[in-house]
C-alpha cells in the first residue's frame, strides 16, 4: 500500500519530491527539535492517484483517520470537541512554489458547537466568532469556488451598519450575525449549507487543494515554468496556533541575516496580537526584532536560537514565519530566503568565513545574473527633479544621459564633437549602426527585447529602451512627442536600460562599484568605495568569488569584437581572445562607395580593381585589431550578410525612381542601383546568397579578406609581435565548400608568406550555424581545424523563425501561452539547438580529436546557456565585452555544479 | 604483402573493389572460358599504395614482372622481341566508370627494333609502322600528357605533303617517317626521347593511369557523383590482338539484345579489317551482325556462343567489344549493358519468361525514373510536317510547344494573357526566373545539362533544351536563326526535352502509351498501340511490373492534391488516399476579399464576420473533396503561408501609392493597404509569421477551418458516405503548440458532433517539417496521431536556404564546382536532412508505438527519396498526380532490395 500521509516528525528536507516544498521544511523543523505546531503532509503519491482515477484513494480517507488520532492525543484534544476543539489549518504545498494554486484555509474544525468551546477555553469570545467567520469565508472562496467579493461585501456591509472602519472594531455579537449571513451566503451560491462536521471539513479541504492543482492558472504557470504536470501537489495539516490571543501573542517573519544588503545579524518584523495575514495587510505598524526583544525576552531567545540552528542546519540564510501564543513560541514555516544580488555576494563570502560552507559552495550561490545587475550604472533615484516620460521595455540595462538625436548622421556628428546623444528612432536598421556607436544610449518606439536595435545594443553594452509605443517620433521635424511634452533634437533625456524608464533632462548617474572593479581593480573600487563599509564588502566578496571562478573553470572566456577599441576593453575586462570579430562593418560608411562598385561591377576585371582599393583599409582594420590581441587568438569572420544590404532598400529604392520618372527627373545611377538591387533582391534574404555561399560565387570576395589577415599578420610578425589571427568561415553547409574555401585561403597563406618571409600557419576554420552543418559535422571536421557554434543563426534555423520577423509579432504571444517559457535567443534552447551542438561537438571530436570548439553567438553571455556549453564540452565561449566576468563567473560555477544545487 | 597484381585468370566480376569494372569483367569471361587475350589488372591497393606514399610500391615492380613472366609464356611471345614481339596494351578501369582518367595505351612493346619484327611476323610492313606510329602518338599524349594537336597536326602535314585525305592512304614508308618526327616531337616537348625499352614503357604506362586518378577533371567529377577520393583505379594490362590484319580480321561491338526497343536478338556492328577506334570514327560503313554472318561465319558463330553465354550468366542484357584476328575471336570487354526506358521494361519482362531472373529481380531492374520517361508526351513521329531546326542537348524532358519569346517579361506577358510560350535565351540567369515559371519550355544557345537553365528547368518540371550552338539568339532584334532559317518573336517552335530536337511550328503532341495505360487501363493502351507490337510489348510489360510492384510494396502512396479534380486524377493513377491537401488556394480568386477582411479587420467582431463568410466556402471545398476520396484517408493542411501573401507586393504597392501621392489621385483604400501590408511586411517570410504561428495569434482563423472540415464530415456521414479527413497543423516547432491547436479542434469537433449527431473521431497530426520539431518528435509524438514530414520545408530549414532564393542564384555554380551533386530539393539529403527524418521516426514512434507517418514534401515522388523512405520506415509517400505510379514502382523496388542490386 502506498504511504499516503506523513507526521511532520517522519520527514526531512529532502522529501520535496514527496512533501513538497513546505511539508519537506516543516518535517525537517520538526526534526531539529524546533517547535513546529504538530501535524502531518497528505503526499503527492495521493494527489497522483487522485488526478489518474478522480478519485480520493480508499487508503487515503483511512491513513488521514489514523494522522488525526495520533494528531488527537499528541495535542490532547480532538478536532469538533464542542469543549476543548482542535483546529487545523490546511495548506497546499508542491515542490515548486505556484501561484495560481489554493492557498490556505485556517481554523478548520470550527462549528456552530465547537465556536463555544472556542470562546469558553480561550475567554475570548469575540476570538472565537472572528475566528468562525474566517473559516466560513476561506472556507466558501477557496474550497466552494464562491467569489470572495461577496463576503467582503456582506462584512463592507455590517461595517457599515454598526458606523465602524475597522474589522476588528467589531463585536463578538455583529461577528455571530456575521457568521449565520455567511453561511445563507455558501447555501445560496453552492447549494449546500456549511459543512457542520469537521472531518467533512477537512476533507472538502483536501480535495480543493488537489483540485486547486489543475486550474487554468495554475495549468498556465506550469506551462511557462516547464514545471510538469504530473507531479502534483502535497497537502499540510496543521495544528492552528494563535497570534491573536492578546498581548503575549503575536506573530512575525524573519531572515537570518539581511536580505537586502547581506549584513550579519537577524532581521524581521513581529506584530503583538495579530495573525499571519495581519503582518502583511500593514494595519499597524511591526515591530522590529530588537522592540520584540523587550516585549517578550523569553520568545525573543526561543526564536534566536531556532534561527541560528536554521541557519546552522541549512548553510545559508533562511526565512522563516512564526507565531507566539501566549508567550510560547511556534515555528510555521521555513525556506532557504531570497536576496538581492549585493546580498547574495556578501552573504556567500561570510558564510566562508563562517566556515559554514567551501568558496566552491559560495561560488555556486551566486548567479552571472546578480553580477551583471551588479555591473550597471544607476540612475540616483534620490534625484527629485526627475520627470517620468514614459515607461517601455528594458531592453539592454545602463543609465545613458545624452541629447536626443534623430538619425546616425547627426548622433555621429555631436559624439565626435565630444557630445553624449541618445538615438531616438522608430526602430533601428543596420545603416544606423554607426550612430548607435556614436550614442550613450537608443530609444525606439518599436519592437520587442529581440528587436534590431535590442539585439545590437545588449551586443555593444548600450543602454537600449525599445517598444515605448507612446513615444511618437518625427524625423522630419526632428523631434518627438510624448502626450503633450514634445522633446526636439539636442534636448537632453536619461533613459534606463533596467527599468524601462525614460526621464526629461539629466538624471544623476551613480557609478557601479563592481564595475570599478571589474575594469580598474580592487584598489581602485576600495578607494572609490571610500568610508562606505556595505561596498567594501561588497567589492571584497565580488574579488573573492571571480577570483574563485576564474581558478575553478575550465572554459575560456573570449570576446566578440569587432574593432581594436572593443578589442581593448574586452581585454580589460578579462577576454582571453576574441572568438569573433565580424568583418561587415569594414564595408560601411565611407567604404561603401568600394563595395558598391563590387557590386555594380560589369566584368571581372572592375571587380577586381575595386577589391583591390578595399584590401589596404582591410588590412589595417586587421593590423589594428590583431596588435590590440597581440598574444591572443583572434578569431575573423569572413564576410557574412548578403550583398544587398550593402545597398539602399528595394522599396525606397524602388519609389524614389518611379517617382523621379514621373517627374521626368531619372537619375542614371539610381536607375543602375535599382536593377542591381533588383537581381540581387531576395525573398528570405537570411536564408539567400550569404556567407560561405556568397564567397564561393562572387570571384575574390573571400580571397581578399584572406589576403588581408595574412598580410596583417605578416606584417606584425616582421614587427616582432605575437599575432594569432584564424579565419572563420561562415554559414557552411556542407564540407565540400569549406575544402574550397580552405584550398583558397592556403594558396593565399602560401603566397603571403612566399612575399612576406614570414611563417603563416593561420587555422582555418568554420561557424556551425545550420542544422546540416550541426549533423555533418563529423564530416565538416574534415577540412575544419575549429568550430565556432553560430547559436543565433542556429536558433533561427532550427527553429525556422527570424529573428527580426517574430521577435515582434508572436514571441509576447508565445510567452504569454506557454508556448515559449524564454526566448530561444536568450536561452539556448537545449532540447532542440542544444542537441544539434551537442551531436556536433561529438562527431567533430571523434572525427578530429582535440579540435578547439566555441561559441560565439550571444549565448555566450547568457548564464544558463555557459552551463550548458561547459556541460556539452566547449573549450571557450565568446560573448559581447560587457558580458566577460558574467561568462567568467558562470564558467566557474559551470565548472563545479555541472548539475543541481542552484537549479530549480 | 599485398597482393598488387592479379592474372584475368584468378579474378571473378564479383572483385570490382579491388579489379576496377573492366578488370573483373575480363576476369568473369576468362574464367568462363571466353577467348579473352591473356593479361593481368594491377589492383586498386597498388594505386592507393602509391597515392599514400607517391611511389610505386616496389613489390608492384617484382609483382608486375612475374606477371609479365607468366604471361610470356602463356602467348609464347616475349615483350620488346625483336623478331616475334608480344604487344600489350594498358587500360585504366576503376570502380565507377570515370570520364577523365587516361583511357588506353595501345601497342606497347613497339620500340626501333620489335616494329621490324613485327612487320615481318605480320608480313605487313605499313601495319606494323602504323601500329608504332600509333603507340608514339597515344604515349606522347596520355603518358607525357603532350598536347594531342601538335601530333594531328604533323599527320594532317604528312597527308597535304603526300596529296592524301585519309590515314589509311599513307604509305609504310610515310609512316617510317611519321614515328621520327613523332619521336622529335616526344624530345622537344617531354625533354627526354621516346623510352625504347619495352619495360619502361609499361611501368610509366602504369604510373600514368595511377596520376590520371588525380587529375583536376577526375576530382571535379569525383567530387559531384559523390565517389570516394581514396579509391585508386585498377590497370589492365592485356596482350594485343589485331583486327586490322586484312580481310579476315575485324572489329566490332555488339549487345545481346536491342538495347534501343529491348526487342529480342543480338544486335550489333562490325567493321573488316580495323581497329576498335575506327568503328567509333565511322570511316567506313559497319556491317550488321547478319552481313558478319555472311563474311565469317565461324567467327560469327563464336561470337553468337559468347554472348548467349554472357546473357545467362549475367542474367541480363551485355554489351561486348570484340576483335577478330585472321580468323579468330578475341573477346575485349563486356558489362551489362545501358538501354532506353522502354527496352528496361521489355528486356526485365523477357528475362522473366526465359526463365533468367524473378519477377523481384525484374522490377529491380527497371526505374521510377525510366517510368516517368515512358509517361511524357511526346511529338507524334508520323507528323509530316515536322521541320527540325536543329538537335542540341535534351535537359529536362517533354515535348513544349509555344510562341518563341526572347525575354522574361514578354513570356509573363504573354503567358498571362493564356498563350503557351517558350523561352529562348543564349543562356539564363536569376533574373529570368520568372518568366521560366510562365513558359512552357526553355531553350538556350549554351550552356550544359548542369547550366542555371537545366538545372532551373529540371527543378521545375519545364520543357527544356539547351546548348543548341547553332541557334543564333538575337534578343534586341527578338528573333533567332538557325542557318538561314529566322524565328520570330510569336513565331511557334517545338522542342523535345527527351531528344533534344527543335521543330519549326507547331508538332502534333501525343499522349504516351504508358500514360494511356496507367490512366485508363491496359485494354485502352492496347487499342492505341494498334498493331504496334513494341508499343503492346511494352505496355504488356509496365503492366506486369508495375502490378508487381504494387504486390511487392510496402509504403503506401497516396497523392499531394489540393481540389477535388486533382483528387480524382490522383485516384485514378492509383493514390491510396491525399496525404497533403493544401487549403492556401481556397482563400484565393473571388475569396481574396474576404481574406483581406480578415486581415484588415480592426476589431475580433470584425474579423469573426469575414471568417463565418468565408466557412460555407471551404465547407464546401472540403465536401467536394470528402466525397472524391470516400473511405480513403484525406489529410487537410491548415494554412501555411503568412497571410500577406494574400495582399500585394509591398514594392508595388509602395510605387503604386507613392504615384497616387504624386498625381494627388490617393485611392484611400490602397493607402489603407499599404498601411497593412507594412505592418505585417516581413524580411524574412519564409521565417516569419505563418503555420501553426498565424494560427495561434489571429483568433478564429484554424477554428475555421477546423470547423469546415468537422461539418463537411457531419454532411457526408450523414448522407451515407465514408469520409476519413485528417487535420494536419504546420509548421509546429513545439509540442506546446500543437497541444494548443489539438485541445481546440476537440473542442470543435465536440461541438459539431453535439450539433449534428455525427460521431466524430478525426486524428489531429502534424508536419514535421522545422530541425526542432524532428529533434523534439518524441515529445510532439505526445499530441500528434500522425505525422507527415515537409522535406520540402524541412531541406530549407536545415541547409538555411530558400529555395526561391538559391536555385537561380547559386545552385548551378555550386553544381557545376562539384559541391551539390543533385539538388536537395531533388533528392532527399540522407547526411542532414534524411537523418532529422530518421530521429524523429525512431522518437516518434517509441513515444508512440505505431504512429503513423508519410512524407508530403516533392521527394515523396523522387525514386532515391522514396527508397530511404521505405528503409527509414515510413508508412506512405505522397506526391503529386503525376508521380503516383512513379512511386507505386520505386516503393516495390524499395521493399525488395532495400540495398545493392541497383545502386550505384
Amino acid at each position: 500500500m502506498a504511504k499516503y500521509v506523513q507526521d511532520f516528525a517522519e520527514g526531512d528536507k529532502d522529501q520535496k519530491d514527496l512533501l513538497g516544498g513546505k511539508g519537506a521544511n516543516l518535517a525537517e523543523m520538526t526534526r531539529l527539535g524546533l517547535p513546529v505546531p504538530p501535524g502531518f503532509t497528505i503526499t503527492t503519491t495521493a494527489c497522483r492517484s487522485y488526478m489518474q482515477t478522480g478519485l480520493v484513494p480508499a487508503e487515503l480517507r483511512v491513513e488521514v483517520t489514523m494522522a488525526l488520532r495520533r494528531l488527537e492525543d499528541a495535542v490532547g484534544r480532538q478536532l469538533g470537541d464542542p469543549y476543548d476543539p482542535l483546529l487545523v489549518s490546511v495548506r497546499s504545498g508542491a515542490k515548486f512554489s505556484m501561484p495560481g494554486m489554493m492557498e490556505t484555509v485556517l481554523n478548520i474544525g470550527l462549528n456552530d458547537a465547537s465556536v463555544k468551546g472556542l470562546a469558553a477555553i480561550s475567554e475570548d469570545e469575540r476570538f472565537a466568532w472572528d475566528s468562525y467567520r474566517r473559516l466560513i469565508q476561506m472556507f466558501g472562496k477557496t474550497v466552494l469556488d464562491i467569489d470572495g467579493d461577496i463576503f467582503a461585501a456582506a462584512l463592507d456591509e455590517k461595517k457599515g451598519a454598526r458606523g465602524v472602519v475597522l474589522d476588528t472594531e467589531l463585536t463578538a455579537d455583529d461577528l455571530h450575525e456575521l457568521v449565520d449571513e455567511f453561511k445563507g451566503i455558501i447555501l445560496a451560491e453552492s447549494g449546500q449549507p456549511f459543512p457542520q462536521h469537521p472531518r467533512e471539513q477537512l476533507d472538502m479541504a483536501i480535495v480543493a487543494v488537489f483540485d486547486s492543482w489543475n486550474t487554468e492558472r495554475a495549468r498556465l504557470y506550469r506551462r511557462k515554468e516547464r514545471i510538469p504536470n504530473d507531479l502534483g501537489t502535497a497537502v499540510n495539516v496543521c495544528t492552528m496556533v494563535f497570534g491573536n490571543l492578546g498581548e503575549t501573542s503575536g506573530t512575525g517573519v524573519a531572515f537570518t541575516r539581511d536580505p537586502a544588503s547581506g549584513k550579519p545579524g537577524q532581521y524581521g518584523d513581529y506584530l503583538v496580537n495579530a495573525q499571519g495575514e495581519d503582518v502583511v495587510a500593514g494595519i499597524r505598524n511591526t515591530l522590529s526584532l530588537a522592540d520584540m526583544k523587550q516585549v517578550d525576552p523569553q520568545s525573543y531567545a526561543d526564536l534566536m536560537a531556532a534561527m541560528r540552528r536554521l541557519e546552522t542546519h541549512y548553510r545559508d540564510l533562511c526565512d522563516v514565519e512564526f507565531t507566539v501564543e501566549r508567550g510560547k513560541l511556534w515555528m510555521l514555516q521555513t525556506r532557504v530566503g531570497k536576496r538581492t544580488a549585493p546580498a547574495a555576494f556578501r552573504i556567500a563570502c561570510a558564510l566562508v568565513d563562517e566556515h559554514l560552507i567551501t568558496m566552491d559552495e559560495a561560488l555556486v550561490r551566486v548567479t552571472g545574473a546578480q553580477l551583471s545587475q551588479l555591473m550597471f550604472p544607476r540612475f540616483d533615484t534620490t534625484d527629485s527633479s526627475r520627470v517620468l516620460l514614459t515607461k517601455a521595455m528594458a531592453a539592454s540595462p545602463g543609465a545613458a544621459v545624452g541629447a536626443a538625436v534623430f538619425d546616425s548622421v547627426e548622433a555621429q556628428r555631436r559624439a565626435a564633437a565630444g557630445e553624449d546623444v541618445v538615438l531616438v528612432r522608430r526602430e533601428t536598421n543596420p545603416d544606423d549602426l554607426g550612430g548607435m556607436i556614436a550614442s550613450v544610449g537608443i530609444l525606439t518606439a518599436r519592437g520587442g527585447k529581440t528587436s534590431h536595435a535590442a539585439v545590437v545594443a545588449r551586443g555593444m553594452g548600450r543602454t537600449c529602451v525599445v517598444g515605448a509605443e507612446n513615444v511618437d517620433v518625427d524625423p522630419v521635424a526632428r523631434a518627438f512627442t510624448v502626450g503633450d511634452i514634445t522633446v526636439e533634437e539636442g534636448q537632453v533625456i536619461s533613459i534606463d536600460g533596467s527599468t524601462g524608464e525614460v526621464f526629461l533632462g539629466a538624471v544623476r548617474v551613480v557609478p557601479s562599484p563592481a564595475t570599478t572593479y571589474l575594469e580598474h581593480g580592487l584598489d581602485a573600487a576600495l578607494t572609490q568605495a571610500d568610508d562606505d563599509q556595505d561596498t567594501r564588502e561588497l567589492v571584497r566578496a565580488v574579488d573573492r568569488i571571480l577570483t574563485h571562478a576564474d581558478h575553478a573553470r575550465r572554459l575560456r572566456v573570449e570576446a566578440n569584437a569587432d574593432t581594436a577599441a572593443d578589442a581593448a576593453r574586452a581585454r580589460s575586462l578579462g577576454a582571453q581572445g576574441v572568438g569573433l570579430c565580424r568583418t561587415e562593418h569594414m564595408f560601411l560608411g565611407d567604404r561603401r562607395v568600394l563595395i558598391e562598385r563590387v557590386i555594380l561591377a560589369k566584368t571581372d576585371a572592375e571587380r577586381q580593381l575595386a577589391l583591390d582599393a578595399l584590401l589596404p583599409l582591410q588590412r589595417a582594420d586587421f593590423a589594428a585589431l590583431l596588435a590590440e590581441m597581440d598574444g591572443l587568438p583572434t578569431t575573423i569572420r569572413l564576410i557574412d550578410p548578403p550583398l544587398h544590404e550593402f545597398l539602399p532598400d528595394y522599396t525606397d529604392l524602388s519609389v524614389k525612381v518611379a517617382l523621379e520618372k514621373e517627374r521626368g527627373a531619372l537619375d542614371p545611377h539610381d536607375e543602375e542601383l535599382l536593377a542591381a538591387v533588383k537581381r540581387m533582391h531576395e525573398a528570405n534574404p537570411m536564408l539567400g546568397l550569404r556567407g560561405v555561399r556568397l564567397g564561393l560565387v562572387i570571384p575574390g570576395l573571400f580571397a581578399l579578406q584572406i589576403r588581408a589577415i595574412c598580410e596583417a599578420a605578416a606584417a606584425r610578425l616582421a614587427a616582432g609581435g605575437s599575432p594569432r589571427p584564424e579565419i572563420m568561415v561562415p554559414l557552411v553547409g556542407s564540407v565540400q565548400e569549406l575544402h574550397l574555401v580552405r584550398d583558397e585561403a592556403l594558396r593565399i597563406m602560401a603566397d603571403v608568406a612566399a612575399e612576406s618571409g614570414a611563417e603563416l600557419d593561420i587555422p582555418v576554420g568554420c561557424m556551425i550555424e545550420l542544422p546540416r552543418a550541426a549533423l555533418t559535422a563529423g564530416r565538416i571536421a574534415d577540412a575544419a581545424q575549429f568550430f565556432s557554434f553560430g547559436t543565433n543563426d542556429l536558433t533561427q534555423t532550427t527553429w525556422g523563425f527570424s529573428r527580426d520577423d517574430v521577435e515582434g509579432a508572436f514571441f509576447a504571444e508565445y510567452t504569454e501561452n506557454g508556448v515559449l517559457a524564454v526566448s530561444p535567443f536568450e536561452t539556448i534552447d537545449t532540447r532542440g539547438v542544444g542537441r544539434l551542438v551537442s551531436i556536433a561537438v561529438a562527431e567533430g571530436r571523434a572525427a578530429r580529436p582535440g579540435m578547439p570548439m566555441g561559441v560565439c553567438g550571444e549565448h555566450g553571455g547568457d548564464p544558463e546557456s555557459i552551463r550548458f556549453f561547459h556541460n556539452v564540452g566547449l573549450d571557450y565561449v565568446s560573448c559581447s565585452p560587457f558580458r566577460v566576468p558574467v561568462a567568467r563567473l558562470e564558467a566557474g560555477r559551470a565548472a563545479i555544479s555541472t548539475a543541481g544545487s542552484d537549479a530549480r
